[in-house]
């Protein structure tokens, strides 16, 4: 299968996968409208892919890893509704589709965050009901602290804290570590530990630790010279909110050479970890993605 | 000791052990503060000493619940501070004081919420990691499904598509019982779990479906009757903002006997699951606050 076929393959996984748990019986309906309306906006699904390719290359099976891909993916969610409220971003559009609070309103979105979250360790404790070993809870307990106030709760608080402001190297680098990077480890981690691949634990986490530097530089750059149509969002908003990116802090050129740099890292650790080559196509592919 | 004196050994327990949960490392200090800000905001701490009195009750120990109880406060906080925005409630203040947004702003307070949320189940997890025995998932699973759209947030749904709306008796049963009376319950259950009484859980959560309602018609009276000063926050705000409550459906008068009603069935559950009496006081002791 090519990689174009085994991404497609994957994310319906995924999708399948999520849909199923969102049939829930709950009485509002509108608020399960506007989890769903979030979490099938056409995601690309990159982190529970990373945890299921990781566990696959490291002879993991993919259904006892789904339940966490799900989760980190409703957890991702969530973090896009609230970043786009009024009272935070204020975007109006996101992947091309107006944002969860300029459909619902904004209390309902709010909720639907919260709802999410929420949901992302209620599915967790039902699989955990069922499956209660050890690795399980250690993945949701690497999750939850990655979704945390140490983890990107903290650096979306670095990230608000930071508009206007002029910031220093170190601080641009911890907003991005932890706003973006902590999720997209802790989803490439998840993946090792259901594997139970112990070994193989500390060049996940640096392959994690790269690649997660190197996505967020690549959003940088697209924020800054993508296309909109691509995006389906507005372009050159961070500028436009004197926001400090890679951009501003490095300008394209090097921030391009940055993205490389990481990326490169990044592959080398994935030869390591898949011997059949498809995280690397993967990490290949998030560097040149145009979305 | 009699029931004055163990409220205040009961809450300075929790209080202590909330304190210790909160000594984390993150590094934007001001989430934490604000974090705290609503913590430690002089709550009455109802729902983890529901949780730690009945273990008491049916001979299980605190310190096996404790973890517990206190992620049911930080749910129950995040959920005050999201309820309280100006998108949600708008209320500029409770018990008191100054809401979280009015001092920390509306992103902080939104991530503020989201951080006690997944607080919760952090905290949760790190005590499965050490203890990962099926009572302990169950009880969690308890906690997330009651904080969730089928319980607490599907509530607050109902209640924000309620506002100056005529409803039925049906919906504002349901508005109550899934945005109160859920997390009463599950605290209730939570007791009984950890202290693997099984025997008790019918009766356990009996006491918590009477209890949640009586405590929230009595809410209901208090917004109507009650004195700003005891209550810390503006009263008659839910007939001023056309909120659907017990008063507006029964008038005060009812509503009284109502609360009285369903006290009265709470107290003859309470007495067989605390033959000490405790549970009873607490009961009383609910249905007589003033705040």
């Amino acid at each position: 299968m090519d990689f174009k076929d085994e991404m497609l393959t994957k994310q319906k996984v995924v999708n399948d996968y999520l849909m199923k748990c969102m049939e829930i019986k709950c009485s509002p309906q509108i608020i399960l409208d506007s989890m769903k309306y979030s979490l099938f906006a056409g995601g690309k699904r990159i982190r529970p892919i990373l945890a299921i390719s990781i566990c696959e290359a490291l002879n993991g099976e993919v259904k006892d890893v789904l339940p966490f891909a799900a989760s980190l993916e409703m957890i991702h969610t969530y973090s896009l509704i609230h970043d786009d409220l009024p009272a935070m971003d204020n975007d109006k559009y996101r992947r091309g589709k107006l944002t969860n609070h300029m459909v619902y309103g904004e209390s309902i979105a709010i909720l639907a965050g919260d709802g999410l979250l929420n949901y992302a360790f209620e599915n967790i404790f039902d699989f955990l009901t069922i499956n209660p070993c050890k690795k399980n809870i250690s993945a949701a307990g690497v999750i939850a602290k990655a979704a945390g106030v140490s983890g990107m709760i903290g650096g979306q608080v670095i990230d608000i804290q930071s508009k206007d402001k002029k910031i220093d190297e170190k601080t641009l680098h911890d907003m991005h570590r932890l706003k973006t990077g902590e999720m997209i480890k802790a989803s490439c981690l998840t993946g090792a530990i259901i594997a139970e691949a112990n070994n193989s634990m500390d060049i996940v986490e640096e392959y994690g630790s790269n690649l997660g530097i190197a996505f967020q530089i690549v959003d940088d750059i697209l924020d800054y010279t993508g296309d909109e149509k691509d995006l389906g969002k507005t372009i050159g908003k961070d500028k436009k909110s004197d926001k400090p990116t890679f951009i501003s802090m490095y300008g394209v050129e090097k921030s391009r050479e940055l993205a490389a740099l990481y990326t490169e890292k990044a592959a080398k650790n994935a030869k390591i970890i898949d011997k059949k080559g498809f995280l690397l196509e993967l990490t290949d592919y998030l560097l040149k993605r145009k979305n």
